[in-house]
């Protein structure tokens, strides 16, 4: 077999159609951190490919405004994600989406991705950048009008509720984003929160503070969403005099926080915390041979800035580390063994 | 006295005279590491105040070309710093510059702050974004011919260099940039490096191989710079054949590494390692209380993507552990034991 060498790393060389199944390293999650990894990755001279199951910028691309990225003092998400995906298009990445990973195997020297759609990809190294989905309130009629006046997001769902009343549940940043963009155009929010006050950013707080039309229901939790085809009303209790009301409303609008999507590398053998979120070290390296994880998925803080440098850090520690940088010196490996799943350890 | 409150953290009321120099949190070095701090501190709700020796920008802005700071495909480093600058100022931070540090206390509630212009601040809280120095090769002429020909900054002296050649000494990521935007001034660039070959970004090697206008003297090193009143040769040593060439030359620039720039932490009693980069932990906490240290000064990778990260962790845990958080609820103290200098040990 002829060999191609990079570096001191040797790879076996692939007809035209394996090429477009082996990578040098996969990310799996579009996000900022994993665009990041992919733009360090390519300018590396590695062939990366990003795997995204819905477009490219994450989460990001559905906030409606960012401001605490160095270098953009105020941008939607929308744009943000598309100059990073250009970005990292310019940089030489690929970038699949949507295509949704549904299995992962990494025992092996070539990490095994698999597919929704039936393709298997596979790579030298992996990056994990899934980030994280919005959490349930787990309340009766949650489910039932999820997208009948349910919704976890403001930007996607916000026009269909000008000029009409709606609650916003929760005291954290994308809370605060998520009112100050909804009270441009709902003619009232109320603020539901279980404690006396919001942890957003000040910066933040004082704004939603500051609206007219919000009034806030502190101490308070959401214990029903009622409705008959679609919300009509909520009932709100306060945790301080145990009262419990009923609100007429047309929308809720639950931030609550989020769930790491850290399933398919545990089920690969990846381990995470007691809270799902996966374990890393500096170099964003996990227990498992050349498999990182970058951004959200790995815990707080969860900023876009703290996702870009995680991708530095996986990208450049698999290009030092699993194909022996420029110099052609791989770093001694940090875990010798291969990643077992539970059910094979 | 009269307390002020922010969330559950007491803070003694100052005159208008004492509250210009009584601040939240200081930021030694306004490099992307300290000014993304100081947009998160700010935006916090927090009085931050940025001291920065040069100009604003730190390093990055004497670099001719930045590809790698996702959502700038390509911009001078002057430029992103500008940026960088305008985002802090406008999240409300104060950045004081040209303002030179001379010496720190650490050891009380209060972080002091000494400046060469003999002012004295004072902060419950201190960031250390000091970045890194050139090193220096250490050959003869080095020292003596330092702005007649010697240079450290392709952006600062090329120029001077037009239709002149010059020797580039380095092999990394500096060395690369370095080259590629001196072969634009310069009529030849000889670039000696004591490896085989470059370990800058393949995408940068790449492009420096291929311009017309640079030689390679791979293996060897700089022995001697000779001249009169300015450069004019130098002496190049083959390390395999042990043969030393002298070649005539009117410039040299040197990018050979950095030395962390941690010794007035370290005096004030901030551990660093072997190298001195100064030691942090996830949270970019040193080991003195309520001191962090951000960016290139705590080691590798050093990229812009890594130091903004480092910022978003260090503003955070200020917020959250040594101010309350939002919610008045500090966390534990890491480290509740006062900061020793060597002396007081």
């Amino acid at each position: 077999m002829i060999k191609v060498s990079f570096g001191a790393f040797l790879l076996p060389a692939k007809s035209e159609e394996e090429l477009s199944r082996d990578w040098d390293a996969i990310v799996i999650g579009g996000g900022p951190g994993g665009l990041t990894a992919a733009i360090y990755l390519a300018r590396y001279g590695l062939r990366a490919l990003v795997i995204e199951k819905d477009s490219p910028g994450g989460k990001v691309s559905i906030n409606p405004i960012v401001e605490n990225y160095p270098g953009f003092p105020s941008i939607s998400g929308e744009q943000l994600s598309k100059i990073f995906h250009e970005h990292a298009i310019k940089a030489g990445a690929k970038i699949l989406f949507p295509e949704e990973v549904v299995k992962l195997e990494l025992r092996g020297d070539w990490k095994k991705v698999f597919t929704k759609s039936g393709k298997e990809f596979s790579a030298r190294a992996l990056i994990i950048a899934t980030g994280t989905e919005d959490r349930r309130l787990g309340v009766p009629g949650e489910i039932e009008f999820y997208g009948k006046g349910v919704s976890y997001c403001a930007v996607c769902d916000g026009p269909l509720f000008k000029g009409k009343r709606i609650v916003v549940v929760g005291g954290g940043d994308t809370a605060a984003i998520s009112t100050l963009y909804l009270a441009k155009l709902a003619s009232e929010v109320i603020l539901v929160h279980r404690r006396d006050r919001m942890r957003a950013e000040r910066a933040l707080v004082d704004r939603v503070l500051s609206l007219p039309n919000v009034s806030f229901k502190w101490d308070s939790v959401l214990t029903e969403i009622i409705g008959d085809s679609k919300v009509e009303a909520v009932k709100i209790k306060n945790l301080v005099t145990e009262e419990e009301e009923f609100v007429e409303i047309d929308g809720v609008f639950i931030f609550i926080g989020v769930e790491p999507q850290s399933s398919l590398a545990k089920q690969a053998g990846v381990k995470v915390d007691e809270k799902g979120f996966i374990i890393v070290d500096y170099w964003q390296r996990t227990n498992c041979f050349a498999v990182y994880a970058v951004g959200d998925v790995t815990g707080e803080p969860m900023q876009i800035a703290k996702a870009v440098g995680d991708g530095v850090k996986a990208a450049t520690d698999i290009h030092d580390r699993i194909f022996g940088g420029a110099y052609g010196e791989p770093k001694a490996s940090w875990h010798p063994a291969p990643c077992l799943s539970e059910n094979n350890e």
